[in-house]
C-alpha cells in the first residue's frame, strides 16, 4: 500500500490494493476457486439464455446497442460490451443458480464475470489477467458487502447488485489500468450507482440487478479513466455509500488482510435450482433413492425433519407453477425420490402439475426440529411393506463443509448447457472454461459460448 | 382512477394517474410553467456544453453508443437517445443553474426532460404531448419527493438522481402509451435503479446524477414496454423505495390531489449560477449598482446582513477557483457590484484572481442577522465620501414570491447560450422554445439547439 493513504481512507486503501495486486501474487486455491466460478457463472448464463427474461430485455434494449462486438452467451445477438455485460448479468442469475458467498448471500460471479467477458470481446486480456481481476473485483464486492451485511440486507437492499457494481468497477479498472486516484474514483462512481431493492424478488427485475450492476460498474470504469471525479471516501464518507445505504459499517472487514485472507475461497455453487435452504432434503431424497432402488408407489410416507427457515420460507404445499415449486420442500423432495435431481427441469410447469408428483408430494409431511442445523436433515421414509429407511444429512452438498466435487460442477455444467448449445459444443466450452488460466485470449470463451 | 385500484396501492394508482392523464387536461398556467421549465434546462444544457465534464463523459461512453439519432445539445455528437439522454442532464446541471423544486431542493427538469428531448429524436412526438409527459414527469419526481423529504435528502441521498428515475420512466411510459400495468412495472423498474449520493457533491459525479437517471428512467420505460416485469409496489411495499431510502414516507402527498394540484407551479429558476444562499446578496448589490450607478473605486466598504447559512455553506473568504468562488459570498458580492451579473462568467478561475476584484471583495463584510429570512438579505454600502447608501431586499429574485419575469429567463438562457450557438441560433432557439406547446415535432428543438 500506498505510504501516503490514511488508514481511515477505506476507499483510496482498497483502491491501492486492487491497482496494485499482481496475478502471481494469487494464490493457487484462490485462482483454481476463480476459475470454479467462472466455470459455474458460465453455465447458468447459456442455461437461462432462451428464457423469456432475456428475450424480452434483448428486444427492449438491443436497438440501442452500439457497436456488436460483445456475445451474448447461449445466443445469436451481439451488442456493444455494456449491453452485453448487462445481459449475461441477467442470464446467469434467472434461475438463481448462480454461486453464493454464503456469508452475505452475495452472488459474486453475476456482476464481475458478466462485465469482465464482454470486456474480453473489447480489449484483448490474458486469461491469468482476467482471473486475477475476476478474484479482486469479487474480493471487493463480497468485502464491502461483509462490512454492512446484514442490516444492509435486511432493510431490503439485494446486496449482490448494491456491491455488485463495486466489484465489477473495480474488474474493469484493473484491466483498464487505472492508477490509484482513478481507481478510488471508480469506486465513487459505483457507489453513487447502487441496484436492487429485494422487493423486485419474485419478478423479472430481481436478475436485472447484477446484469445492471455488471453494466453500472463498467460504466464507472470507463469514465474514471478519462478523468471523470467523484469523491474519494466514497464509501466510507459520512454521506458514502456505507453510512447512506446501511446502519452497520463495520470497515475493518473491508481493510484488514488484504491479500493473505480471500473470500472467493468461501464462495460456494449452488447443486439445486432453487433457494439454498430446500438443498439439504433434495439432497437427502436422491441419496435415498439411489442407496435403495426406491419406487414412487413403493412409498407409503416421507416425514422431513428441517430447519425452521425450511418451511418459513419453502413451506408451499400445493405449488401451480414451476416457479412456486421452487418454494415447496414438498415438491423439491418428491422431484428429487423421483428423478433423483434437483435441477431447473424438476422446477418446470409442467412438473408441478404432473400427477404422479402431487400423488407422492402428498404423502410428504414436514416437521421443524429445533435441533437440525440450516444445511442439515433428518429424512423417515415408510414403504409400504411397513419397512422404515432413513437418511441424515448433517452437511448438504453444495454447503462451505461439502462443497460440490468438480465432477458434480461438470454435471451441472452439462445439465444447463447440453441443451443450448449441444453436448459437443457444450463439452468443449466446458473443457476451455476449465483452461481459463492459460488462455492467451480470454474472448475465446464468449466464442465458445454464444450461438 | 380505476377502480379496481386499492387506496394503499400507492405505485399503481400514481401509474394510472399517469396513464390516463390528457394533456387537455392540464391547465394553462402548468402548461406555461412547463414550458418555462423546459426553456430554462435548455438554455442551461447548450450553456455548460463545452465543460470538461461533458468532453470527458463523451469520450468515455461514445464508443459504446447505438445508432447516433439523439443530439447533444451544444455538440456536434450524435448518440443513441440513452446516451443523449445522460450527456443532456449532466451538461444541464455542471453550472448548478437548473431549476429548482424549493420545498424538496429537486432539479425536476434534467432527470425529465433529458430523457424527453432523446426520445423526441428517437420517435415522432408533438409539443403539447411532449409538454404533457414532462409536466407528468416532473409531477411524479416532486411527488415523491415531497413524501421523503426532507429525510431522505438528510440521510445523504441527491433526491433529484434519486426520484428524477421515476420522473423519466413516467414521461417516456407516457409517450410509449403503456398501460397502467406496464407503466407500474416501469415506476418499480426506477425504484430499483436510485441514483446519488450527496457525497458526490463538489465533483463531476455530482451532474452525473440527474443525467444517469433519465437513463435509468428511461430504460425502465422500455423494459416495461416490452413486458419485463417488475413489482407492483416499488415505492411503498415492505421493502420498497420509500422504505428502504427514507425514515419518512407521507404516501398522501403522492396520491392527493391528482390531477388538481401540480407541484411544477411552484418549481423556481435560479438568475445566478450558485448556490441558492447568496442569490439575495447578489440582487442587492446589483439593485445598488444600477440604481447609483457605483463605480468599485468609489466604494469604500460594504456590510451585508445575512441569514446564518450564507456564512454556513458560502463564507469563504478567499477563492482560489472559480468553483470555490461559487461558495463565497464575497466575491459573489463583489463581481455583482462590479459587473452587474452572477452568471457563470463571474465564476470564471480568472475573476476570483483578478486584482481589481479582490480589492473590491476585501472591503466587503458579512454578518449573521437573525432577523433575516433566507431569501433575504440587508445591505450597508459607505462611499469614500462617507456617504451611506443602504438597500434591502425581502424576497431575492428567482424566490416564489418574486419569480424570474419572462424577460429575466430569457436574458439568462441568452447569456448561457449566445457563446456557444451565436446570437442569430440562440435567438432561433430561445424562440422555438417559447413555442413548443404548439410543435408539431418536438425534435425541432434539439435540431435547433445542435451544433
Amino acid at each position: 500500500m500506498s505510504t501516503t493513504i490514511p488508514s481511515t481512507a477505506i476507499t483510496q486503501i482498497l483502491a491501492d490494493y486492487v491497482v496494485h495486486a499482481k496475478p502471481q501474487d494469487l494464490p493457487a486455491d484462490v485462482r483454481k476457486a476463480a476459475t470454479c466460478t467462472f466455470l459455474n457463472w458460465t453455465g447458468c448464463a447459456v442455461g437461462s439464455a432462451h428464457h423469456e427474461t432475456l428475450d424480452v430485455a434483448i428486444a427492449a434494449l438491443a436497438p440501442f446497442s452500439g457497436p456488436g462486438v460483445a456475445s451474448v452467451l447461449g445466443r445469436k445477438e451481439r451488442l456493444d460490451p455494456l449491453h452485453a455485460a448487462l445481459m449475461n448479468g441477467i442470464s446467469s442469475h434467472v434461475f438463481d443458480f448462480d454461486d453464493t458467498h454464503l456469508r452475505t448471500v452475495i452472488h459474486p460471479a453475476g456482476p464481475v464475470a458478466s462485465a469482465l467477458l464482454a470486456y474480453a470481446e473489447y480489449k484483448p486480456v490474458n486469461g491469468i489477467d482476467f482471473i486475477n481481476a475476476l478474484a479482486l473485483g469479487i474480493e471487493v464486492e463480497c468485502r464491502i458487502g461483509n462490512a454492512v451485511y446484514p442490516e444492509h440486507y435486511d432493510v431490503g437492499w439485494h446486496i449482490t447488485g448494491t456491491t455488485g457494481v463495486f466489484g465489477a468497477a473495480a474488474a474493469i479498472g484493473k484491466l483498464l489500468g487505472l492508477d490509484t486516484q482513478r481507481m478510488t474514483w471508480a469506486l465513487g462512481l459505483a457507489a453513487t450507482q447502487p441496484v436492487g431493492l429485494r422487493e423486485m424478488f419474485g419478478t423479472m427485475t430481481k436478475s436485472f440487478h447484477p446484469g445492471r450492476a455488471a453494466q453500472n460498474g463498467f460504466t464507472a470504469a470507463l469514465l474514471a479513466e478519462k478523468g471523470y471525479t467523484s469523491s474519494d471516501q466514497g464509501i466510507e464518507a459520512k454521506r458514502g455509500w456505507a453510512n447512506v445505504l446501511s446502519t452497520k459499517h463495520d470497515y475493518a472487514e473491508i481493510t484488514d488482510g488484504l491479500g493473505s485472507r480471500y473470500e472467493l475461497l468461501t464462495n460456494s455453487y449452488k447443486p439445486f435450482a432453487c433457494g439454498i435452504v430446500i438443498h439439504p432434503a433434495i439432497d437427502g431424497c436422491i441419496q435415498l433413492r439411489n442407496a435403495h432402488g426406491l419406487k414412487p408407489e413403493d412409498v407409503r410416507s416421507v416425514e422431513l425433519r428441517v430447519h425452521y427457515l425450511v418451511l418459513e420460507l419453502t413451506g408451499k404445499k400445493t405449488p401451480r407453477t414451476g416457479l412456486e415449486g421452487k418454494f415447496s420442500v414438498y415438491h423439491a423432495a418428491a422431484m428429487a425420490l423421483l428423478e433423483g435431481a434437483g435441477g431447473e427441469p424438476q422446477f418446470s410447469d409442467q412438473a408441478v402439475i404432473d400427477p404422479n408428483v402431487i400423488a407422492l408430494r402428498d404423502r410428504i409431511t414436514a416437521i421443524v426440529d429445533d435441533k437440525i442445523a440450516p444445511d442439515e436433515v433428518r429424512i423417515m421414509l415408510t414403504l409400504n411393506n411397513g419397512k422404515v429407511i432413513e437418511q441424515h444429512v448433517l452437511h448438504a452438498i453444495g454447503s462451505i463443509a461439502r462443497p460440490m466435487t468438480e465432477r458434480d460442477l461438470e454435471a451441472k455444467f452439462r445439465g444447463l448447457v447440453d441443451g443450448i448449445l449441444g453436448t459437443k459444443r457444450s463439452k468443449e466450452l466446458l473443457d476451455i472454461c476449465w483452461q481459463l488460466e492459460t488462455l492467451s485470449d480470454a474472448s475465446k470463451i464468449a466464442e465458445a459460448g454464444r450461438l
